[in-house]
């Protein structure tokens, strides 16, 4: 696992969002209360159709006849996790692609035992910054007695680990992004630092990639096309905005116009 | 039933807007989870007080004391119906009057239920799209056994049908609004697109719905007027906008904004 | 208590700004579902890290980990105020500075009767508006047979007796802002009308506060600075913007951008 990863190509990624808007999956989103808002726009803003529905019953319900279930535990409750349960296995049943985002893991003891739960129930994709890629790894890693990770294993080893172990496209986000399925890697560049000073950028991509896992053709490929659309149209509002508070409509703008022209 | 519904007049809708900024009034908001914000932001763009309050016990002492009472049910949980419902008692004690927004009716069988249980307490508007006025009016008549609406009926016919039966004013939005108390009907003309790839803009039209309702005299003109103030406000915000994210800001500044000559 | 409070020093002003940038401290906050993402990007803005962390169990850990802990009882509910209780024990426990927002008490008696417990949990600060200052601090006061404070005791006043009963520092917002400790008191000018047309402005002042109330230092001044840092950004943003819609990018930017040039 120690090659290069190759960077996506702009044609592909062009590829992947025109299907993306001729699908327009409708993407449940069950994730955290801080940024519903900002994802349901940044969904709308690329033309999928996000429904937030969050009751145990009607969650299974709607998961089963969703294009895309994306479970985000970012304010994770009781009650909630009772029924992202029922949702994932509602989703499972009907082949509904779920992606998981799992902020925070590792420092927190709920979410870190729920999120390691939920990796035996076939995610499609995992989006997550390194620390959050490296507790993942690092813990279904402890569970088989694989110490080598806790020292300087880097988090694109992690995640191609976790990757190889969940079956699911693994997405570990920041400077440059990599995707991989644990047998290929691609590098995801651009964005911007500004984009770390908006709730809800990591969150909304991991939206992203819930809707752009359930496209026919090559997961891999989507997901990494799911960032490289998120972090092109950062740039593009980064240079427009004047700061974090003008970066905001300026990025649903750019999601909204983006084409093949701005990813290439 | 078949008679062509007369247009709003821009006179009485500026009139409308001139009593609903005196009233300011108090508008409680029991609403899903995903536009709670942006709600509360096109109640105060407009010169209205939102307050959301959500456990039960506090929802029954803030409905009675409220101008108008919004019921919500976009992201339904068990505890928030039976909020809602203590809500709804004391509103209807109280005289508060209160609207209803079904949000999915139809699909899912929580709220379906939750929604059909809610007719018979006297909201004084509804506001939903054509599928959810349908939905709504087609369970009701089911139980009545009139089968007719099962086919082709309109969401107009089925708007005056509800209005009829429920007592509420109904409005059903799409590219033209209209708005029925059963006998009277008013159609309403304008917004755009891009209010359909904002989150929100139909929960919030809701809930200025709920505040116009409050007002005296007309109700059925009022809620009209409602409809037209934000279908107005999103046609200035559209001419100004790049896109979605644009878009937002200058919803709520056109409804700021909004006088009798952009309104005629 | 009758003397004329002095002004917030704009040079005091920038220091604390400078001394909460360079710490950028992790703000726990416990708030209401409106306004949480707006509040995350205002603390975003100027340099902290927000997180939100709402299960009981998960809420103990992080407020015994965060530099400062905000509890907001807007849209209070039964385990929400278990979950706050349980944050608040291990805030004390670990001395973790925690602030209070009193939104809305006086009038409903849940949330009332739960403030008023929380005032003897040692908080290090309270922001309210006069009304909210005025019902914390009569109850007090009524539970001690202070009945003077019934009729028309200013804010203020209502504000020293809080904060010398209390422990906290106790900023009371308005026009002009009040900021105490018991002995000393700050006025802090400026702000804008249109501030009070946008949901979540005094509530994300709350994290702030919340924050500069975690600074090494003298923590009146570290409030009043908060209080400054908020209101010269709305003044700000209120001159570049049109209404409430472009005043919130405006005023995000203007947190973001905000020098010691412009405090002064």
């Amino acid at each position: 696992m120690s090659y290069q990863p190759d960077p996506v190509s702009g044609a592909c990624v062009a590829e992947s969002l025109a299907l993306f808007r001729q699908h327009a999956p409708l993407v449940h989103c069950m994730t955290n209360e801080v940024v519903q808002s900002f994802t349901a726009n940044v969904l709308l803003a690329l033309g999928a159709s996000p429904a937030m529905v969050i009751d145990a019953e009607e969650a299974a319900q709607f998961s089963a006849i969703a294009s895309a279930l994306l479970v985000n535990v970012g304010t994770l409750t009781r009650d909630r996790a009772d029924a992202m349960q029922a949702a994932i296995a509602a989703a499972c049943q009907a082949q509904t692609p779920w992606t998981l985002d799992p902020v925070a893991v590792g420092g927190l003891t709920f979410r870190s035992a729920f999120c390691h739960q939920l990796l035996s129930q076939q995610p499609a994709a995992i989006r997550g910054n390194a620390s959050e890629i490296l507790a993942l790894a690092q813990h279904a890693a402890r569970g088989r007695g694989v110490d080598s990770l806790h020292d300087s294993a880097s988090a694109l080893t992690a995640a191609q680990q976790l990757a190889a172990r969940s079956g699911a496209v693994v997405a570990v986000t920041g400077v440059v992004d990599y995707v991989t399925d644990g047998q290929r890697t691609l590098a995801v560049p651009g964005g911007s630092a500004l984009m770390t000073r908006v709730v809800g950028t990591g969150c909304a991509l991991s939206a992203v990639v819930a809707g752009f896992a359930a496209l026919p053709g090559d997961r891999l490929q989507h997901v990494a096309s799911a960032c490289r659309v998120v972090s092109c149209a950062g740039e593009r509002a980064t240079a427009r905005a004047s700061g974090p508070g003008s970066f905001i409509p300026a990025f649903l703008d750019a999601l909204y116009l983006l084409d093949t022209e701005a990813l290439q």
